[in-house]
């Protein structure tokens, strides 16, 4: 279990958001991490099959996109 | 970092879902992760502000709008 899932992360854990494209097919998980006292951002981490984490912003449409075509499958 | 979060995870966590609203409020954070080999259905996993992990039914109309609340707050 890692402390960010554990909500005692007390920072903001992107530093900037990956701006291209992600295809849903190469993503394996998403996490939503609300705002809060230990960070004024709404934080969308995507953890790719490689195991690569990816930061999103959560105001950009295609990632808003990707969320949903996730929740739809 | 947590084995599931890495993608290393060989099974489906979620042996059930809850079924009533959880207020966005009492939400930390929430992980979406992607049916594969390991798991056949998507699940969506919250961690509320207790630390409590819950699952979450992908499918239902109530989980999707918080998904939706925490991207637009």
């Amino acid at each position: 279990m890692s402390l960010a899932r554990m909500g005692n992360e007390l920072r903001c854990q992107c530093i900037s958001t990956h701006s291209k494209f992600i295809h849903p097919r190469t993503i394996q998980d998403v996490t939503l991490t609300q705002s809060g006292p230990h960070c004024q951002n709404v934080e969308v981490i995507a953890t790719l099959k490689d195991g690569t984490e990816v930061c999103l912003d959560p105001t950009a449409s295609w990632v808003k996109i990707i969320i949903k075509a996730i929740l739809d499958k």
